[in-house]
């Protein structure tokens, strides 16, 4: 997607060879305008998948969701990392192990808002190792829902999440597609 | 708001006197729909008030936010609530204390993504004692810049939270007013 493209370019921050920053448009400050022609595009690219439910996780997947969620027609749930207070319902959990943090935490979804009924779309902002959409997948399969594929804004494509989720059979659109981060360089995969 | 209130006396569910759970739409499921008109009415009431940046904090504050920004065509922040690895900046920091969790936590906003020249909406979902939209405020005053008003989905009116801020001299705009939960019933302001 050109215009995610440039905008990484301009305005991410490589800070190591693994690590891509996007807080000036994505991951702390957002670009709503941009968040809408995400959400235009993953509409585009799912939209014969007959989708009834997105699925994502708390934050950053909140915004181009619900701009999908929006293009659409179908709402939105976003997975919870901790449970609140409020969130007294039986819930799906998973586990998920965040390389870039160094941490395991639960993730859960209430299982009032997903059914077998349900076609569901993952939207996530970065596929890296996939240990979040793998874990948005198992919330989803706890729920016996069918999961339509995986749209990822941002894949790191020199981690191995998307052979990951390809492997288990999964269809995953990503907008932008990293191929390497060295040098302080950002480059793309040439499709 | 006529499609908000219909919405919390159709999906909201009154958990105690004190206590309105809306995960159906809001705090875990969203409904992008109602994100989008509730984006355009914020819109609507701050629109000659030179807005060029939102401050909304994770995660339901998102959604409502993102919409209100693309309406107004300015970029929207979200503080965080924990410091993750990738957000190094110099932050602004400010204490919260949530007397639904009885816990409090540190939120932050980088230093780079304003400035004394912004004009800024604070938009959160729920005000009930208004801690959360206190801490925003602190840290938007920390950066010099100017606050145009407070812009809240769902007012808790029978707490303190409106009261202080407006006793603050902040306009405060909440889309729904929620005069009383007792009973289990949702009751709203009159206006």
């Amino acid at each position: 997607m050109y215009a995610l493209e440039q905008k990484i370019l301009n305005e991410g921050i490589v800070l190591s060879d693994q690590v891509l920053k996007v807080d000036a448009f994505l991951n702390h400050q957002i670009d709503p305008v941009l968040m809408q022609q995400i959400g235009k595009e993953f509409a585009a690219r799912f939209k014969d998948t007959g989708i009834t439910k997105i699925v994502t996780i708390e934050a950053s997947g909140i915004a181009p969701a619900v701009m999908a969620g929006l293009e659409l027609g179908v709402p939105v749930i976003f997975a919870r990392k901790y449970q609140s207070l409020t969130l007294k319902d039986d819930l799906y959990r998973s586990k998920v192990f965040s390389f870039t943090k160094q941490v395991e935490s639960t993730i859960a979804i209430s299982n009032k808002h997903i059914n077998a009924e349900d076609k569901v779309l993952v939207i996530d902002d970065f596929l890296a190792n996939g240990q979040a959409a793998l874990g948005l997948i198992d919330l989803i399969h706890q729920a016996n829902a069918d999961i339509v594929g995986v749209g990822i804004v941002i894949e790191k494509s020199f981690q191995p999440g998307r052979d990951l989720l390809l492997e288990k059979g999964y269809r995953v659109e990503s907008l932008a597609r990293v191929a390497s981060l060295t040098n302080g360089q950002v480059t793309f995969v040439i499709e």
